[in-house]
């Protein structure tokens, strides 16, 4: 999930001291809360580390471009989009029993390992592991929205802003809910399904809800939300979808990413839901989702979602979501500036290999 | 956790309206994301009900006692407190892997059986019934700290609630994480501990917030805040402590909560670590935590707690723990009717049989 953003150096840099602040202020009452407990808020603040921020940018983006001129409030509200994420990134992990994101622990990961190495059984790791990762959501959950309602704003954009972050953890969480309903097939899932599932996953928290919130915090109209939002959603989208190529025909070296996991883990993506509807159904069906699956079955589950035509449809989505994103913004009157920043976003999420 | 709380009726329906608001709002909203979804915040409105409401009436005596004329906002804010309990039940009964609370299912358990019942095989039943339980205490965890942020107080007020509500989540994930930390045994665990533990686990969410959040609410001073801080955590240990009792000794008719489940999960209550540090620590240690304790085996821990002491000890210290909340309020000036009120809960705590 990571992306070539415009992100300006002072925007990281006011966003990395608005991180900072918030996790010192939190390590230093955990320190009187015991060991262990320091040490999860330690994990916490280490995951939050090494993202691309591209939540954050766009809450500036946006910001600045309605006219914004308090950089620090509104890398704080950016700060609590990167907190959030962080949030649901942990908790995501404890669900799907990953130890290791992009190479390094998670917080499960890293805590079943610390028990394991205090010399626990399996299952009572299994149980510290969970434990730590779900707290630390919470815990960041709770961090998050705290920065939202205590940000020095007038009642109104207040509200707007609470109900805001509201409504993107309820859709995220039901897109999340989705997910796991594909993946463990309680639900059959058509394209339909696995398009709204990834729209409301992702798009909503990483793209919509960052910069509606820029906007409301600088004040922008009803009208501008309005084109943000369906912007935000349209090129969220494709984001995803392009991750969920590069999941499994990227290239390691440039992802950072395995290429067989997500195969391993078969999960309903849209692609997955494409290639089912074709005559190559039950051969993909055969090998998706096997956790012991070769790098020769990959390579041959690979080629049928090519052959099958999957791959090609969800290029030719990713093409549509990113032409309809910029006409949705090219005429919207949101400045020249802003607009060529928001075209040239959706141009870069298109291409990107990493 | 249930108590004989002297609940006004007026107070608990104002409080059953406020979660009913909640919960119908968010319903509404779920109804569009999906039939699992809806099912999720139907089963979380569910856990939320039949409780005993002393949360939200701590809220509301604490209130009026200070002057609070407006029941319905501070209704809301023992809402809150509710919503924020039934969040921690929740991820609690995902950390503890419990399918029944009380011969209800819990959201994980509920969810677990929903799977089994489409076929799922177990591991498949076991991820939807955890990203169920993490998903709802999410949730729930948002709706209740939202509840706190939108308020329509002055800015003071609404920022001490807010923070009151920070620590108390903080100071309770501490408490949490440190039972867990006992329980796979990552830390040996002494009475302090364990008295630590106890108290940050339960009495600070449970009695110490409430009584200062409906403080907070109505003006009181620091002073008086102050008072109410230290008598919750004293009641709210003590209250914990006979929890912990009636688990082991209680009647099950009367608590409606199996007497073997705590001696089965072996958790480190101050009890155990009482009883650790007598010479029968390793004929407990013998049979504490065995999955598959029989009667006979219960029948004689419950037995071997009781010979070495460890009873009668924390007996002695929920004596002692009513006396020091009783004498804090005593002479603090909170006034005839709301000085009577507290102590008579710490009595009625203390004498509690359920």
């Amino acid at each position: 999930m990571t992306i070539e953003t415009a992100a300006q150096p002072d925007t990281e840099l006011m966003v990395d001291v608005a991180l900072r602040t918030f996790f010192l202020s939190r390590i230093a009452r955990a320190e009187r809360l015991g060991p262990e407990y320091l040490a999860l808020w330690k994990q916490a603040e280490r995951l939050s580390q090494g993202g691309k921020r591209f939540r954050p940018t766009l809450v500036l983006q946006a910001y600045r471009a309605f006219g914004g001129t308090d950089d620090y409030l509104a890398a704080q509200l950016g700060a609590a989009f990167e907190i959030l994420h962080t949030a649901f990134l942990i908790h995501d992990d404890v669900i799907d029993g990953d130890d290791l994101r992009r190479g390094h622990p998670t917080v499960s990961g890293g805590s079943a390992e610390t028990a394991r190495l205090a010399g626990l059984s399996g299952p009572a790791a299994t149980t510290w592991a969970q434990a730590s990762g779900i707290l630390a959501g919470d815990l960041l959950l709770i961090g998050a929205q705290g920065i939202v309602a205590g940000l020095p704003v007038d009642t109104d954009r207040r509200l707007r802003l609470l109900d805001l972050f509201d409504e993107s953890v309820l859709v995220t969480a039901a897109g999340e809910l989705a997910d796991v309903a594909l993946s463990v097939r309680l639900r059959g899932g058509d394209i339909d399904e696995a398009l709204a599932m990834t729209e409301r996953k992702t798009a909503v928290y990483s793209f919509e809800a960052p910069l509606v919130a820029g906007a409301i915090l600088a004040g922008a109209s009803r009208d501008e939300e309005e084109v943000l939002s369906a912007y935000g959603r349209t090129i969220g989208t494709a984001f995803q979808l392009r991750d969920d190529l590069l999941g499994v025909f990227g290239d390691e070296g440039t992802t950072g990413k395995s290429v067989i996991g997500d195969l391993r883990e078969g999960k309903t993506t849209p692609l997955v839901a494409f290639a089912r509807t074709t005559i190559h159904a039950s051969d993909i069906d055969s090998l998706l989702g096997r956790p012991d699956l070769t790098e020769a079955e990959a390579e041959r589950l690979r080629q049928l979602l090519t052959d099958c035509g999957a791959r090609d449809r969800v290029e030719k989505l990713i093409d549509e979501l990113t032409n309809r994103a910029t006409t949705l913004v090219r005429d919207a009157g949101l400045g020249d500036h802003f607009t060529a920043e928001l075209i040239d976003l959706a141009a870069k999420l298109h291409g990107r290999s990493r």
